[in-house]
């Protein structure tokens, strides 16, 4: 990849092969053609999903998959300090992968259209690959899914991106992906379900509801905009005047050339790089979490009925059976459970100027899910947990912030949803509103304002929860 | 601090109090009059400490300090792959600080004279404060340990360094303390066991066997020598000229110069740093480790005798049980268990330039503490394994090319010990090894040639083990 390869494929409005809007329309009948037939049935008519005799665990019939089982979580950070919930087992790391290559001079992304059970408005754009270790092990090469081989038999200068990330800490046991992103040199061989984008297309396509999934999402919120060693422009340095005129060539809003300054400043005017790290060292030495494994019949305040596994304060999520009808898919039909959220989430940045940086404001989160204690989230996270948003007196703060704001100051919003293999349509509003540089909030000791460099420092260190990530990717350079 | 604040420290070979040889004298006082008497003692003559009935686990009387259980170790990368040992469980964090002031323009660091029983020449240099937990949760602040309130009150503009960084991860069970360093600007009480040091001072230091503490040398490991931000001597850039200048007057060796421009530089010539992250996501994905809890008893391989718990085979190290006897502390006897080495080790980085840019070569290391399976070590590392320098055959790769080098290229050799609460004379050989540019060693998939600065990049995140920080710390700016 050239230097800057990434922020100049974002930069890209249209590809070397299709306009945005004939992807679009491509998406469509990529939807049509591969529909699925998805109904929600009773536990009892599950055919591959049983439920453990002596925990109510739900697995399936092979032991492969995941599991459901039930948590007793035990923590100091939040407002609530002790529940069980339902978390899904899946210790398998899988892969997220997408594929580069130049074309133009310009890199594209080879992104798939898929379908999930549990999507929202069928047909979504995926990485190029998503693999689960099952998959990609298979002892015979023919058989493994397509495209794995260009991340199993990469070399180390086509790596772009190679990170372990975690997926949803409110539903998931500690469960990471790795997320990768590996250059190309030779001819692809590009598949019906499969299109070669720009960065700038997807970035375009995240204006659409539900359309870019989570997995992509996720993988796209590791690519750093700007190397944080080139000069930001506007700024001086070498490369700093060719990179200004790419980016007034390309109408890049002034959000945008605020995003990529934050990205590339050397110095953070609110606070230090050690700041950041004090921070979450000092959470970590001072909370606690524990998360005890217990059977998925033994969680307080959870009831099973014929169709749903729900909390009986209707908060979190259900867990609910599906069967599944597939016309274009290696198995036709299967089914299988699925979280479903009780009602629409919110995950949103509130940012700032700072000494003339922006800023975005983190939050230190406890999920039961997380590796380490604590990871980081977005400024408001109300998503398959106890806090609703039908009910303003479980907000956590910031929410009335993000959603009594200006609408001149959202500088963007969107609905998107989260992996439709696991969730049942599963929304989130996604927002960014920006502050007046003068607009002060006090924050609680779990948040912290710093700037897009540090923010994406942490990420590539696996430190950033997937709300946040998925937020992230959404990012506009344009208007 | 003003910028390059710790550089300038650590090119100060003399402080604005005493001179090196004053401290070492001073260093010789107050070892003498703290003396312990230390006595291995049969396990059944502990009187705080009893073997659990049913597991053999040692214990303390109260429940409180460690516990010395046995795990059963399964993983996939190194010679063995299955073995029992015992294994230190210490859960709580406690705190490592140093704190730090300016005097005439330099930083200073309050370092403290102290003994523990398993060193090998009574006292040493420690951070100001090592501090349990359970110590500095007192309630009552006069019962807390001297100069703790410093770090539990600290503004964050104090904060020089904050990191959570992890113990020996072939004794102990995912053990991390906190590394700080607090900049005071108010005047600081001087205990009688208390000095000011410079870095320089404390650096030359680290050239005498077994006198910087393992807890000072972790803490010291966290420093930048200089800000990655900041160009290096030599090169162009604002401030270089006037660092030059500091760095020319102060008589930095060649080497010196060269790890100078190893943390500074900003492209790294063998691998850019998504790569070094791929690395260690790749070792990961591919490798395994499970660590079953079981009793002490139940350590295959491993006998009881009257004086210590010993490995079979004679590899790994013993545990042994000692009574001390204390002049100068708050509880004037105790008698506990130790890990005690069954010789002495080696830690050894190799070291060569690729590119006009020194690189270190480091090592994917999966040890049964790890908190997320893979750590980076230094290119060797034989202590406490299963590994022994008396037994060429267990040699690990580059062993004989560290003690096989020719004197001339050997940039760095002492014997360091690691803590004394907890291990009983364990001594190491810390070594650095410059090869020429042009020797070319083959490299197994979990040795990686780095930068300085991508080793630090790691290093501040806690994903660099305790042995390869304390190496870290040992390097010599001047000759």
């Amino acid at each position: 990849m050239k230097p800057n390869g990434f922020l100049r494929s974002a930069l890209a409005e249209d590809g070397a092969f299709f306009r945005t809007e004939e992807i679009l329309s491509w998406l469509a009948s990529r939807g049509a053609t591969n529909r699925l037939c998805v109904e929600r049935i009773p536990f009892r008519e599950l055919g591959q999903w049983v439920a453990d005799d002596s925990t109510g665990d739900l697995v399936h019939r092979s032991g492969k998959f995941f599991r459901v089982h039930g948590a007793r979580v035990r923590t100091t950070l939040g407002r609530m300090t002790e529940w069980d919930q339902p978390i899904i087992d899946q210790p398998e790391i899988g892969i997220l992968g997408i594929v580069a290559k130049e074309f133009d001079g310009v890199l594209h992304f080879l992104m798939q259209a898929k379908v999930e059970p549990g999507n929202v408005d069928g047909v979504q754009l995926t990485p190029t690959v998503q693999a689960t270790r099952s998959n990609y092990t298979q002892v015979h090469q023919g058989t493994r899914p397509p495209y794995v081989d260009y991340f199993l038999q990469r070399t180390p200068d086509s790596v772009l991106v190679d990170q372990l990330q975690p997926e949803q800490g409110s539903a998931f046991l500690r469960k990471r992906n790795r997320n990768m992103i590996v250059e190309v040199r030779d001819d692809v061989p590009v598949g019906e379900e499969h299109v070669w984008m720009t960065l700038g297309q997807v970035k375009r396509l995240l204006r659409v509801p539900n359309l870019v999934s989570m997995d992509a999402r996720t993988v796209l919120s590791c690519i750093p905009l700007i190397d944080p060693h080139t000069p930001a422009p506007g700024t001086k340095g070498p490369g700093a005047a060719a990179l200004a005129h790419d980016c007034d060539a390309r109408c890049v809003s002034e959000f945008g050339a605020a995003l990529l300054a934050s990205a590339a400043e050397r110095r953070a005017t609110a606070c230090r790089d050690e700041q950041v790290l004090g921070w979450l060292t000092d959470l970590k030495c001072r909370h606690e979490l524990s998360v005890e494994r217990i059977g998925l019949d033994s969680a307080r305040g959870w009831t099973r009925g014929d169709l749903a596994i729900a909390h009986d304060g209707g908060s979190f999520f259900e867990v609910v059976a599906v069967r599944v009808e597939a016309v274009n898919r290696e198995v036709t039909s299967w089914d299988q459970p699925l979280v479903k959220p009780v009602e629409r989430g919110l995950v949103a940045f509130l940012v700032k100027e700072i000494g003339g940086v922006l800023h975005f404001l983190a939050q230190a989160r406890i999920e039961p899910g997380n590796l380490d204690l604590v990871s980081v989230g977005a400024t408001v996270q109300v998503a398959l947990g106890a806090e609703k948003l039908g009910d303003r007196a479980s907000w956590p703060p910031f929410a009335d912030r993000v959603l009594d704001a200006d609408p001149a100051d959202v500088v963007y919003s969107c609905i998107q949803s989260e992996e439709g293999g696991r969730f049942f349509c599963v929304e989130n509003e996604y927002r960014v509103v920006r502050l007046a540089p003068d607009e002060e909030l006090p924050t609680p000791d779990n948040y912290l304002w710093m700037s897009l460099r540090q923010l994406m420092d942490l990420l590539r260190h696996g430190l950033v929860n997937v709300e946040a990530r998925s937020l992230l990717a959404c990012l506009q350079l344009s208007d």
